[in-house]
């Protein structure tokens, strides 16, 4: 069915031109050839074919999350990942850390003029496989094209919907005095490894991001039963901001241990070489989770055991009653000081 | 509840400074301070507030449209409309055009380094009065901040939930020989609008964007029972790409009288200026219905009713057996030839 709108209906990729042209933003044949040779061909399925100007989903009555989010990072290819599977696993972890199983993702794409087709190519079959392994589907898009300006960008948007099927009430107001505060892995990684590619900086080892899709970590902990307060993914100001973010809105004071909290030898060095505060730089397969204290051993056994967790799971800190301040980190040597939401960006263009 | 994080909390939008900086996008205070002093205040509702990461919705059983769209205009303000309203109505009618009733929209800002802080918070107001309009609240949203070009780019992404509350199956295996082929009004208005402005054209008077929501006038001929077989609103590509994308997915021919598509003089003229053809010019307000034959008259009774589709609806074809070519345009005199997919951009950033 169909008409063969170009006389050319050859849906090889090398028919493909090298670049992306203001043309494959305008609507018409150039766009649609796109659509079909690159964007279809991997990220194929039932709805996203059906779908021209919206997708068609059936859902079970219930509550749902929805959560959008745009991934501007340079270079778009980093050790570790890409723009494409950082744009899934961004949109899936909001959606973990509202309780939700992530379901269904819309991508909208922003093309810069003279962005190869072959990076396109290659961060739309990453972007399928990330949500492959996150057990969600790219049901709709969109693509436009903007003015040149190095040549390279690519923006992508991913907006999800989850369904929320249990009945605790995640959020700052269920925090309490006593929790513990976990996170599950070492952090930094990611905004490491986006700067070092960036300013073509050489590790050894190389430092490779943490993105990761959280929805199954946070799904186990879920139906474990473990009493979650509140989760938190620490992505733009790090875990200072997650922390900052959480304790503000619950009103309450969080002390954490500056001992506890897992950060590689390698980070920790490319910070101080860079200038940057480790607690500031942006993961994008991290979460701080605040829980119960009698669940917290529980729950850190559940963390080890998936892989984007396994390796530095910790319990770093607990809820104190309502102090003068909303974050407080203890130091090695017994000093509390006060750890601030970041005031503005310290990497920018990394998420 | 909650900490003044910054030692200031003073909620007056003079407080923000003048340009985005990109600070604003970085995840701490900066970005905090824009949040609360202009997204939450324009875009203020509960689920809105409630959210960090997701927000949480309740949604009845069945069947719903999820639809994403970027947009991408310069000039961001344009006669009749800018950016943020047309963000609301881009999206609206997508979900209306597959037949649903658009609830919830999220929003992903895009805003570049220079961008006056005084024209973000008149679009933001100005997408909440469109979404006000068209019955949608704007439930979650997401803020970047990309490096300065020209130091006024803002990109909206909105993507958008739809519930689908009738039984119809659109689409374009329910197009069939002798249906008629419907518009809601004169075309090209949006594009012409958006040039002009971008390019400094004075016409007397002036060329006014189309841009309007269209799911009220769309839900009044679902609950009408006027059997429509397919919609497309005419936005990148205008008539022609509309008219050949239904027609191509259906394997028909649709035939179109040229003297009963309306196009405004002031269009017209316009095109001829700018070396245009009036049917490939990008609308935001109009759609392209296809009925079946007997309907015909009742749904232009049902478009005349509404305010958005009040000037010129009209009859301007109908579906032929398949022939040789998707669409084919009979002129005045009587002669017919191919009205084709454009081949790529004619007017860039209108939409």
């Amino acid at each position: 069915m169909g008409y063969s709108q170009d006389g050319l209906s050859c849906p090889i990729p090398h028919a493909l031109p090298a670049r992306i042209t203001m043309q494959h933003g305008g609507g018409g044949r150039a766009m649609q050839r796109l659509i079909r040779d690159l964007f279809a061909r991997h990220l194929d399925n039932g709805a996203l074919q059906a779908s021209r100007d919206a997708a068609c989903l059936v859902l079970a009555a219930g509550r749902i999350a929805f959560s959008t989010d745009s991934f501007v990072v340079r270079p778009v290819e980093f050790p570790g990942g890409d723009v494409g599977s950082l744009a899934v696993h961004g949109t899936v972890n909001d959606l973990a850390m509202a309780g939700a199983t992530p379901k269904y993702l819309s991508a909208g794409f922003i093309l810069e003029e003279g962005l190869p087709l072959e990076v396109l190519d290659r961060v739309v079959r990453s972007m399928r496989e990330a949500a492959d392994r996150a057990g969600v589907s790219v049901v709709t898009g969109d693509t436009k094209v903007i003015e040149r300006v190095h040549g390279d960008g690519l923006i992508i948007n991913t907006s999800g919907i989850g369904s929320i099927d249990h009945r605790l009430e995640l959020g700052p107001g269920a925090v309490r005095a006593g929790d513990a505060i976990l996170v599950n892995g070492d952090l930094g990684r990611h905004g490491i490894a986006v700067m070092a590619a960036r300013e073509r900086l050489e590790f050894e080892p190389p430092v490779v991001s943490d993105s990761a899709p959280l929805a199954a970590v946070v799904a186990d902990l879920l139906s474990a039963g473990i009493r979650i307060r509140g989760m938190r993914d620490c992505t733009r100001g790090g875990l200072a901001a997650a922390l900052n973010e959480i304790a503000g809105d619950a009103g309450l004071t969080f002390e954490v241990d500056e001992r506890a909290i897992p950060v590689s030898e390698q980070v920790r060095g490319a910070c101080e070489i860079l200038g940057l505060n480790p607690f500031h730089v942006a993961c994008e397969g991290r979460f701080l989770a605040v829980v119960a204290e009698d669940d917290a051993d529980r729950a850190l056994r559940i963390l080890e055991s998936h892989a984007v967790s396994a390796t530095h799971p910790a319990a770093i800190g607990r809820v104190l009653p309502r102090g003068t301040v909303p974050v407080q980190l203890r130091s090695a040597i017994g000093v509390t000081r006060v750890l601030e939401q970041p005031s503005g960006e310290q990497l920018p263009r990394i998420c």
